[in-house]
């Protein structure tokens, strides 16, 4: 999964080269055919399609692969909206989700918990010294400070400017109606192609994942669970990342277990989640110290409880620790 | 293929139902969890992705499938553009390509050739009573009596008002600039969405098939090469539909030589074509008395120098008719 329009990744692909077992070579889609120039320029396949065997697969070992990249768009706005409340997961879903089922939003949407962002700022030890999770009092202050909802969704709006405008107007409209609580923010980087993705403009703002750029501030969360005297420490992260349906009151009951489930091993509900067209992936995904075995024993627990729930729900993992293959599903 | 931004169908599933022929029944993607909720609403699948191997295949039977529809939209404009002359077959795909792949224009867009859209009104022996084919100034009389271009585009935009029109506007910007001697003409279907799609708003226009809606029009064209008496003709057709890049030169040179194939057997150049994101297809798809033994000589010879013809420019067919099945390609 990427963050660009053409994010679910394996769907782009046109045309693969696979080395079979056996030495044998297949060519997939109309790279089958002799010196096609259509090779990588059409998805279509002949008869039974068998792309999809060569995916996280070892079937085979692809050597060559067409992947259809997202031209650069004249435009590109980045996006967030937030909601205060923890409660407030439900509506988020239910009004992101029908923007995304409609092609307004036509990325992936990525809303973050307040904790998973406060973690790119301060170690947990700065701002909570006492045992257990942080209480909800101390976490609106530190989100009053920060300016931060409870959730915060992230999108990119990508294309020609007006159209980006449109797009952007009518999510207004929508969030307005729907989810009047919530804050929308754009930021319209338009001008010359050029300096869209050359780093001129985005130096400005944060929302380089949105045009397709890593980097590693992600990374400052790895601090968060650590003491603050840090030198033994091994930086870690587990997390446990459910399917489900791309229903508010869903994702609230899940929210509400998992909250309960990191509470009682003095962990905090740390999360993120991701809305697709139909469908959340909603990941708890927190990051601790794997030289202190305290710390181990809570994940562990953590996790199996996780499996529990999940399970009782019918949830599949969309990832899992190599631990726990097999378990889950 | 469809007309909706959901047109290309396989791409559209998530779970599937299958039963092998030693009677298993497997499913796929999130389908495959007990009682999953998520069976039908993602499309992530684990591990090697079999539900390839079931399309378009006798590997299976498929007794279960999800597919996911487009939600009924807020509005509608059907769109044209039509330019006049042949040669302009290569600027039509130079330019509506780009408006293709950055998603200005979100689903399929159909070009269809003036002798195809005449042949929804006239008989070939209304309109000429020579031998050979209909030269190119008795077309152009028709193609003014009935304001058509050469070749017309036709494409569905979908959506909330004020994206359409903003998708609209930058169509109307680059046909512009890009290919001055064109019209683009759109007719917006907006207002309460239960009339969109209902009949109501539709009955004035003819866009049903960009709403989904089939319809059984296109089959006049099945008269038009039959006699003033058609008494005794059995109505037939052929067709020769390659996949090649979209640009407009390779375009443009196969138009040619599939004009020069069709005439030298006295039929005329009765084509349509279909510009996806990054490659076209081109159907040269003609009606015939299949009574008439001249009729099927001319079109067993036209299709097997279409079929040479391809060979040399290592296109594959899209769809076959059953005599040559394996024969291209």
């Amino acid at each position: 999964m990427g963050y660009l329009p053409t994010g679910v990744h394996y769907e782009q692909i046109a045309g693969m080269e696979v080395v079979l077992a056996n030495g044998e070579v297949v060519r997939t889609g109309q790279f089958a055919i002799e010196n096609s120039k259509s090779a990588h320029v059409s998805k279509h396949t002949f008869g039974p399609s068998i792309e999809g065997l060569f995916l996280q697969s070892n079937l085979g070992i692809v050597t060559k692969v067409g992947i259809w990249l997202l031209p650069r768009p004249q435009s590109y706005m980045f996006c967030t909206f937030d909601l205060p409340e923890m409660e407030d997961v439900a509506t988020m879903v239910d009004v992101i989700g029908p923007l995304r089922r409609n092609g307004v939003i036509d990325s992936i949407t990525w809303v973050v918990g307040a904790t998973e962002i406060i973690a790119t700022r301060f170690k947990r030890a700065e701002i909570w010294k006492e045992k257990g999770p942080i209480p909800f009092w101390r976490l609106k202050e530190i989100m009053k400070k920060m300016d931060l909802g409870f959730w915060t969704a992230q999108f990119g709006i990508h294309g020609p400017e007006e159209i980006v405008k449109a797009r952007f107007e009518e999510i207004k409209k929508v969030v307005t109606e729907r989810a009047p609580t919530g804050r929308l923010r754009g930021t319209l980087y338009a001008g010359k192609s050029a300096e869209i993705l050359s780093g001129n403009v985005l130096a400005k703002g944060n929302p380089d994942m949105y045009v397709g750029k890593a980097n590693f501030k992600p990374f400052r969360i790895l601090n968060f669970n650590l003491p603050l005297d840090d030198s033994r420490c091994i930086r870690a992260h587990r997390d446990f990342a459910p399917i489900m349906p791309a229903d508010g009151k869903t994702v609230l009951e899940w929210t509400e277990t998992a909250r309960k489930i990191c509470e009682a091993e003095g962990f905090d509900l740390f999360c993120d989640f991701f809305i697709q067209e139909r469908s959340v992936i909603f990941v708890y995904m927190t990051t601790y110290d794997k030289a202190n075995p305290q710390h181990r024993k809570a994940l562990r627990n953590i996790v199996a409880k996780f499996s529990e729930e999940a399970q009782k729900r019918s949830f599949a993992v969309y990832r899992s620790h190599i631990n726990e293959m097999g378990k889950y599903a």
